[in-house]
């Protein structure tokens, strides 16, 4: 450590980098990654040079993925026809965990905010627009977070896709699953009530 | 990421091997990853391997660092004669943050452990001893953790250091800087209460 830019100082500055990682863990990483060689540096240079060398955005949806279309997109059991709009690529996965959905996506890359200065051009709408457009897509889920961001960007793409064929749903708002009512917001306890449903 | 084995799903498993990182964070890490490809992928890929071909343990006080004899042990400013032992290099960053240690250190590489199988010749307790024989050395400051192991460890070296003629001591127990009585274990105030000192 003497050394201020030693090899060892870099690689603690460039893994605090990563989110999750404040100084301190970094520091232990570099540790484990120092003592640890063979089992853990070699193969995550491995991994890290893999990745760089293939995954790619998906020319369809947007999924990061080492093919083009990606493995959501290329797969000939999922339903092109119903697809799914996400803020960013980590929903998209979040959803792929949960295994409920059985059609296909489309990253937006980002939601509008008037904050940070993103308009409909910094997102992929156009595209989304174009896939509609392109003909046999029935539904379009739209599954932006539920900020105020995400739901003007859901209202934003509502407007744009009036007047073409395609029903437009959105994700329900409720109380989470194993969720306490009492540690919830009044705005989902009174979404929850107003969506409430027949017990079958 | 629908392929099972995908070259991401590698990466995450990966990352999520690090301390620090669970697999939620290793995916955010992976995906800010592949988005900042030129600004954080490739600097951590080359500083990983910066550090796997530079550094290496140090020969004299088992210090990591890309020079041997490390940093410290090769700094004409600090007094040889006043060896700190840690047990961890981790041990020896943080008391190298605190920049209060003018003398240089020796690496134990853990501690004692009957629970874990450690014992005196999984330490580097026979190099700190010939280090002491070999001369020149008049304090040894033992900064071993505050554990029951660490607290093991500090009294078998005291007993192997017994004959040779070498001040012993060790890190002062006490109040934390900044701490607040109320919250501390009643051992560290007992410890803080004996090791009172006049006001000057």
């Amino acid at each position: 450590m003497a050394g201020a830019e030693s090899a060892l100082e870099i690689l603690i500055q460039t893994l605090a980098r990563l989110p999750g990682l404040g100084p301190r863990s970094a520091r232990r990483a570099a540790l484990v990654l120092v003592k640890r060689r063979e089992a853990l540096l070699r193969p995550l240079v491995s991994a890290l040079e893999e990745v760089a060398q293939s995954v790619k955005p998906c020319s369809v949806c947007g999924n990061l993925d080492s093919r083009d279309p990606c493995g959501v997109c290329g797969d000939p059991r999922r339903d092109g026809g119903l697809i799914c709009v996400v803020e960013d690529v980590a929903d998209l996965w979040a959803l792929e965990r949960a295994g409920a959905h059985r059609g296909v996506y489309h990253v937006l890359g980002g939601a509008l905010s008037a904050l940070d200065g993103v308009g409909p051009e910094d997102l992929a709408i156009g595209r989304l627009l174009a896939r509609v457009e392109a003909g046999g897509v029935k539904e379009i889920i739209l599954a932006t977070n539920a900020t105020v961001d995400g739901q003007t960007t859901a209202h934003y793409i509502v407007e744009r896709l009036k007047g073409l064929s395609v029903a437009v749903t959105r994700l329900a708002h409720g109380v989470p699953v194993g969720g306490e009512l009492d540690y919830l917001d009044d705005g989902t306890l009174a979404a929850a009530l107003r969506s409430r449903r027949p017990l079958d």
